[in-house]
């Protein structure tokens, strides 16, 4: 359904009045803003707003409500199921000009922030202080583009994914009213819970435009540990007696033996190619020694030999760096080769089996696809390794990463623990929570957005 | 609005039919479910039932459905702001013989529970598989109505509240439909968070039928400690240095010299009357004793002197019983008194200055009321002691009460921390939220309950 071009030329007009150059519809700046890092088809908006503040995104709204010109938020590009496509053309509206830090409160723990913030930015910002912001992606996301895909990573294990740690957000309504949702107390009970409705919307229901975000204190000791298994299913059950024990954990991650060759060559590390678990601690100096004693123990019951930790804040920056790298260094596997990045989560008892089962599935597929995953959370990735215009290929991740969702559906899980829905998960939402739930959120999008103009064709 | 007497004699032939004598239009009974807790006047339902299923719940609410009558779920009654009370009359359902734990999953850490099991016959319950669920508003509340009302309490400062540990709720919804909201897996951004919408929208968006919720281990030592300082702003103080210090502390509770004076009397203890802190302190043997004497120490540096803490299990059971009934001590310094609680949560830079100015209020005003809080949070109580009989206290005690609230939010906070809206903070919402967002929430009922029967006339 795309928008007709005598609409178009109406709203690029009205538009460009309020922007002047901050409104553009060329086609460069157009095809920079029709796709994120995954392997969906690109679809270009007709225009791309660049946004500087709530009442201009307001001014933005209203203009296209006005002629019920579909709009697409867009932060940092970096989502994975196809969430900023416009895939029914219309108006992206660009925050990363709305990259200020407003406000931070040291005292109370928290920050105010604009949508257009990279997490790493806030974090060097924030560094002085003493405090951080903990949730980490891997990719340099902008704080409304993981706002609004509930996103979570590495941390989520003791700090809690994106839902936990937003105490208010500014929303810009389909109407163009605008819109906050909490303040700064640390919990309330005041009505229904707005904020954790618009986090992990996706765009669909209103565009965030301010964010109210939960501050920890820099640990007093942080350790990093690396450990090599023999098999992954040993690697797993040390994770999950790990998990079982009530270790508070700050990360722990699972790379399987093709990741870490990955990492090898694109790091330029020598770690043992075979299945390994990363973790942090946070805590006191004490806590710091206590912990990583009993993770190794477990580790060492498990069959590992390797277990090293160590405080050294140079050897822990390198080892999160290609961590973070992950994801390129499985695509640079392959020459000119594009990622499919898919994600699951499962309740901890059944992590082993799921990831034993998909390890299986791959063994007998031409696919490369290695596995990473935050799996003190139950969550993980593969990523496919592929030439996105061989059909075959294509054809045959679809396969396994169907196989994957209905396996972790099976037990429980979900199709998607932080990656979120977008256009690559729509068809197992059903499947994962019923028909009736997902038509209350029909429901829901349809009362809020009634000329679907909210990123349309995203999550229903 | 009440229901015309022909409708109610059809729905409760309907009713009787499907369940028996588990269908009651006596007056004992409407009155029993008619008020909570609180100083809200009484409104009985014109018939009660006593669900034992979903699949019951779902037929009474076709049928309630069908002739557009006002449904109330009913839990244990203990909520504080009118949440039960059948201000439209019409049906309250009973739900506390769906009290059966269903499912434990302790190497998930989840349980699955009917929204009427109690927190205590959980925890007891719980007791020998090592595992716990922490959430405790003092009241033995039921696990329904908890998830309801988006409760608290005491633990939440180290364990969040309802929402942080509730992984899926099955509900059944204002047409009788039965939908789930979620799965097992620990984290999903998977779609709109139904669950967060259900948890604390108080029985106005359907009925929750089911509930899987978070467990912890028991920690391998816990710690209680008591302490009394010369005045309240140095308790709170060290309150508020002790959570900016990131010390993990599992809960920390103020009581203000007239609660400890009540609680002396009415548990038999004999606490010096001054303004006090009960803690407790979870984790290894090494962190509880690392934890307690920094708390210690702080405590010490604003001019406390008696800083106890044991690890004795006795000590600690006297302590947190008389913690928990600090409400009833409240009530019982006056013969035929009523209670009114109310509750707010501010930031925690904000906490002494609104603690301070309320008791300033508190010492020109001929009402009792003892303050007492979950400070870590930013949370306290009010509990007026009063005669609801005596139109001056109750014009007293909503004065204070208004310029309490006004306060808290001029500070950044929420009119209830914990309690929820109910029929009390109805008028507060838009002052907290704005009316944009209060009509947001009106748009999700209206969308979710075209005709308005799941509780009405509470939160909007």
């Amino acid at each position: 359904m795309a928008v007709s071009a005598e609409i178009l030329e109406q709203v690029k007009s009205e538009l460009s009045e309020l922007l002047g150059d901050r409104c553009s519809t060329s086609q460069a700046v157009r095809d920079q803003h029709g796709k994120d890092e995954s392997w969906h088809e690109a679809s270009a908006p007709d225009i791309v707003c660049f946004a500087q503040s709530t009442e201009e995104v307001s001014l933005i709204v209203k203009i296209c409500a006005a002629h019920k010109v579909p709009i697409v938020p867009f932060g940092a590009g970096t989502s994975l199921e196809g969430h900023i496509n416009a895939i029914e053309g219309g108006v992206s509206i660009d925050l990363n000009q709305m990259n200020q830090i407003l406000k931070i409160h040291p005292e109370d723990l928290d920050c105010v922030v604009q949508p257009g913030v990279r997490r790493k930015q806030l974090n060097e910002f924030l560094r002085d202080t003493g405090l951080f912001f903990p949730i980490d992606p891997g990719a340099d996301a902008s704080i409304g583009g993981m706002a609004s895909t509930r996103a979570s990573g590495t941390n989520a294990v003791r700090y809690g994914t994106m839902k936990d740690n937003i105490l208010n957000l500014t929303v810009v309504l389909p109407n163009g009213d605008v819109i906050k949702t909490g303040g700064r107390a640390k919990k309330s009970a005041a009505g229904y819970d707005l904020t954790r409705l618009y986090i992990g919307a996706e765009g669909t229901l209103g565009i965030i435009t301010e964010i109210t975000l939960r501050l920890y204190g820099i640990p007093e000791a942080i350790a990093a540990a690396t450990v090599s298994f023999p098999d992954i299913e040993s690697a797993v059950q040390s994770v999950i007696l790990t998990i079982q024990s009530g270790i508070p954990i700050a990360r722990i991650e699972l790379l399987d033996e093709v990741q870490i060759d990955a990492i090898n060559k694109y790091s330029n590390m020598d770690l043992p190619v075979q299945p390994s678990l990363f973790l942090e601690f946070h805590g006191s100096d004490m806590g710091v020694k206590e912990q990583s004693e009993m993770v190794g123990d477990i580790c060492n019951e498990f069959g590992a030999k390797d277990f090293k930790w160590t405080t050294q804040a140079e050897d822990r920056t390198k080892l999160w760096a290609a961590r973070h790298d992950a994801a390129y260094a499985a695509r640079a596997l392959r020459t000119d080769a594009s990622m499919w990045a898919t994600d699951v989560c499962v309740p901890i008892s059944r992590l082993a089996d799921c990831i034993m089962e998909t390890k299986a599935d791959l063994e007998d597929s031409p696919l490369i696809a290695p596995l990473v995953g935050h799996v003190g959370d139950g969550n993980f990735h593969l990523a496919f390794v592929l030439d996105k215009d061989n059909p075959d290929e294509i054809a045959e991740a679809e396969r396994i990463n169907g196989r994957l969702i209905e396996r972790a559906l099976s037990m429980g899980g979900t199709c998607t623990g932080e990656h979120g829905v977008g256009i690559g998960k729509k068809k197992y939402l059903p499947k994962e929570l019923g028909d009736g739930a997902v038509a209350v959120m029909a429901t829901l999008k349809q009362a809020l957005d009634p000329d679907n103009i909210m990123n349309p064709g995203k999550i229903i």
